[in-house]
């Protein structure tokens, strides 16, 4: 993946933090945001869409609330920095956030959450997503399914991670429905004209389910406040396939109780939740970011499985990028 | 109210906050949250279950990161402290995450976060709750449908306010079935042994479900690693009937932008919504917090109608607790 980004003229430096983020997407067990994605960036790069080499500037700096313009530049690459920024200024004031505008698809929002973790500070990060979602009584595509993530340090190998869409499933399951030739369940999307449905095509045509309804719709809209409204970016109806905004929150544990009291505390919280008796046919009841934890170590330790058509895509892009 | 709380021992000032709170409830069309909850104040002070002499302090300051200790004084009250130094601490600091440990039941999230918007702050609020859903795939409830609201300025009238649970509806609707002689809709809740249930009494026995499933037991887990783990008050299994924690959270948007840009850019945002297409039978598309606030001014014009039983529970009160 890096050689292929390179070709694309960008740096290997930020070609390897692209390349970083997508791998651990699929180790994580979320291949809908990993490897698989490479096609679209090369094809986003040479449309244009894409700015190889933008010029990531702080353009609002007061300490602990900044405004970073990603100009345009992949959104793995705009998205890191804003994050790294929102933890060094966390480190330093207890609290801050990072808003960044005219960036573009920046993959799992846990990665950004999760870099906070070995700082001592929990991280927070938001994206507004692509138009896909109706508003509570509407039957206009207003809002995106805009997801969040929150990372908490705590004493086990693997930090406390809830990384979540505001629809009832994200879109991508729609298209595992339909690789499958299956039906979905009523509840999760609607079609064109607003029906629910369960035929994952015409979903695609249609809307995604806001996750309980009207919460769901409240919650990505006031997630959409932090990344497009306050970033200066665009928001709401204004959302195109470019210039998405984001907004990465750290805060320092250690302002409020010495993080090793805080970690024993969280490790009891996790024991808890470890401990309780499971429904039949459940084997054990998990704590969020948890299985995604079990599927990183299993795939650190036998190997990183990538399907044979994903990886001819990749070569294919490679030879046709040239060297 | 003020009169039956001075009864209570509870100074005048203190009183009338409290008071303020469940009649702002009530007019925002929360009754749930509001007058009705008198008598089981009246009863948590008598028991001694609530302080009403608390000796509320500031027991970790870090400038934007404070701890405050409750003193187990009633929620509206300590609520509302913490809350007040969250608003100071945000304007001095951009940025401000106050938490609050050793409270009671503390009313309406919204109240909290709607306070910061006067002063050009968004403003963000949670609190743990009684323990009354099921982790996914468990069968012992071990975390609350723990709440969370947040107000963002606009040059409305009204801020936009989300106000939310993280089950997929507040007990109170529960409550609201039972008094109807209705059933509720399967989804809501689960009866003791954990089975899926349409009766509103075997419900209330039993546990909320969360919102979106893993979704709403991931968030309240969170929510609660906030309001409890890092308060250093009662978290998780622990949380009984007294010491919850809140957490109070502020972010002063004139940091990232002029504030009439960033409300102007809001008014943009809540134009879209408004001229949303509507679904047939509904009238229009509302913004989070604009139903409340067409009650608030409707109530603020018309009066406000508490019920005769309501009513009635507050005179016994007062007579019950002499002059």
């Amino acid at each position: 993946m890096t050689r292929i980004f390179t070709r694309l003229d960008i740096s290997e430096a930020d070609a390897t933090i692209v390349a970083d983020h997508l791998v651990e997407a699929d180790m994580r067990g979320h291949p809908s945001h990993g490897v698989i994605r490479v096609p679209t960036y090369v094809e986003a790069c040479r449309a244009g869409r894409i700015n190889p080499h933008p010029n990531i500037q702080v353009v609002v700096d007061n300490g602990a609330q900044c405004v970073v313009d990603g100009d345009n530049g992949i959104g793995q690459l705009t998205a890191y920095r804003a994050n790294e920024l929102a933890i060094e200024r966390g480190k330093q004031y207890g609290m801050a956030g990072v808003a960044l505008k005219h960036s573009t698809h920046c993959g799992a929002m846990a990665y950004y959450a999760i870099r906070a973790i070995s700082h001592g500070l929990i991280g927070w990060a938001t994206t507004n997503a692509g138009i896909n979602m109706v508003p509570t009584g509407g039957t206009k595509k207003l809002v995106g399914n805009n997801p969040f993530a929150m990372a908490v340090p705590t004493n086990r190998e693997w930090p406390m991670v809830l990384d979540m869409a505001t629809s009832v499933v994200a879109g991508g399951k729609l298209d595992v429905a339909r690789s499958k030739g299956e039906s979905i369940p009523l509840g999760w999307a609607r079609d064109a004209d607003g029906n629910p449905t369960t035929d994952p095509l015409a979903a695609r045509a249609g809307s995604l389910e806001p996750v309980g309804g009207p919460k769901g719709y409240g919650m990505a809209l006031m997630l959409d406040v932090l990344a497009g409204v306050m970033s200066g970016g665009r928001f709401g109806a204004g959302l195109g396939a470019l210039g998405s905004g984001q907004f990465f929150m750290t805060i320092d544990v250690a302002r409020y109780m010495p993080i090793d009291e805080f970690k024993a505390r969280m490790d009891e919280l996790i024991d808890q939740i470890q401990a309780c008796p499971t429904a039949p046919g459940v084997n054990r009841v998990y704590v969020p970011g948890e299985i995604e934890w079990d599927q990183y170590a299993q795939r650190r330790r036998d190997g990183l499985a990538v399907e044979e058509s994903i990886l001819a895509s990749l070569d294919a892009a490679e030879r046709e990028l040239g060297a």
